[in-house]
């Protein structure tokens, strides 16, 4: 049996519904329905279930958007640094494998060499290596509570999208925000990512840190011609003149753009596929369901 | 009524004692017999005790020494980040004034200008602005989560001593180490600070941060003189060479030294008295007591 962590959550129902898929017997769990944040109730609960696998896609990521966890400091610290902490802690001490939904929002920009930032670089977009959103310095420190954690994944996902009506949807987003900011970024097709998750435990990856976004990189702009060239929109996007004119008239808290590297995903055979090829296939989807 | 969580800690008992001296009405709760992490459970206490103030004395510092915070990230988050923060929404929710004991080892050295760091100044020894040791980090991210925070004084302690056997007594400390690490530091008398935090809010006092350390700040040769001094030992003390030799040989995390400016609470008339004085007065109780 699988179980799945915040499982009514945007990420968590998408585990929910591949692993599923497969066949596999999964059962999800919300924080209102069991209080994960309690050690000594989730022990329990895995030696009661046994589950083979443990998924944790609960987090705190702030509504509408990350500027809500400036506000809500303790709860998203809580979400996003202790609970992974507190799941180690019960996964180890019963034996249970599992995986950590992370974010690669732990980055800003990419290597002065022209890479992206790869497991092995440590985070700059955090508390320590600031400045930083109070989101990003949280998953930040809920990967540094991971480290050293025994069989346990990290799962690094980067501005989720695919073809369904969600708010959550990039593509859905940079259809619906007045103007928008140009940046580089890496990005990550939800379907895949998940997908590439569960991969990395039945193909049996080494546990540690993955990116697990599609290969290759965006920037708005070509998005946005993608969009327009699929017969999405023909609408004229507008874009804010910089991050310093984005910053003043959008956002309280500064955003993580950047790029990641994914030859170490490839090379374990749980890489996701080019990111043009997966946003012009989910803007196909769209198009041919009318979702807009 | 007067209510203490974490009165069963080191400084948390102080605060029992010291309230009860005083004639007030006073309650402590200590994490085991009330989960004041569950932020609903304590707005209903709080609801039903209606107490005039609180004092949040609970939080983690590992034992034996701050290093076990590195090894306890999850509940050194939970204890000194988080939970401030869920006191906060519940005091605001309720509408009740409350204290925070806070710390100052969230700083490093002293001032370019000499003077000490003041309540104005922004941590040195943080996540934010590091190295710092996870405890300090945490300890730091407690004051963020506090920000702005109503009818809330955060009260800095740093280095308590008094002249009373415990293994916190950093007097007892240096009679006890085999090898000393000489340091410029301010330092807390815990009785003088634990009048002092009551004050503030008896004498009105805006709440708000207040630096609570002894007028002045020693060296450990110094107080190992005055040691000497005061008849209390004539051990022939040991100092580690130097920072790098101290963490080479006794350290896993970095420690804080540091000097605090004591202007604010001077002025307000909470001041503490001069360290020195502080110091010796404890030397001559612990010889009298022969507590040695």
């Amino acid at each position: 049996m699988f179980l799945v962590l915040g499982s009514t959550g945007y990420v968590g129902k998408y585990f929910l519904k591949y692993i599923s898929s497969l066949g596999e017997d999964v059962r999800g769990l919300s924080r209102v329905d069991f209080d994960y944040t309690d050690e000594s109730k989730l022990v329990s609960l895995l030696k009661d279930e046994k589950p083979k696998f443990l998924v944790n896609a609960a987090g705190y990521t702030g509504k509408p958007n990350v500027d809500a966890c400036e506000a809500n400091k303790a709860e998203c610290l809580l979400g996003n640094s202790v609970l992974p902490g507190k799941i180690r802690n019960a996964c180890e001490e019963v034996g249970v494998s599992w995986g950590h939904v992370s974010s690669g929002c732990i980055y800003s920009g990419k290597k002065l060499s022209g890479d992206g930032w790869d497991e092995q670089d440590e985070p700059n977009f955090s508390f320590r290596n600031g400045p930083c959103s109070f989101y990003s310095g949280s998953k930040a420190l809920g990967e540094e509570v991971l480290d050293g954690a025994e069989n346990c994944y990290i799962w690094r996902l980067r501005i989720p999208f695919n073809d369904e009506k969600n708010p959550r949807n990039y593509l859905q987003k940079l259809l619906n925000y007045d103007s928008l900011l140009d940046a580089e970024n890496s990005i990550s097709h939800i379907d895949d990512y998940v997908k590439s998750c569960i991969d990395s435990f039945t193909q049996e990856c080494e546990p540690g840190i993955y990116n697990l976004v599609n290969v290759g990189s965006i920037t708005t702009r070509q998005v946005v011609n993608w969009i327009v060239e699929e017969g999405i929109s023909n609408r004229k996007f507008k874009f804010f003149e910089n991050e310093k004119d984005f910053m003043e008239r959008a956002a309280i808290a500064p955003r993580s753009n950047c790029v990641m590297d994914t030859r170490k995903s490839e090379s374990c055979g749980i890489g996701l596929r080019p990111v043009e090829e997966a946003v012009r296939e989910s803007l196909r989807k769209m198009k041919q369901c009318a979702l807009l």
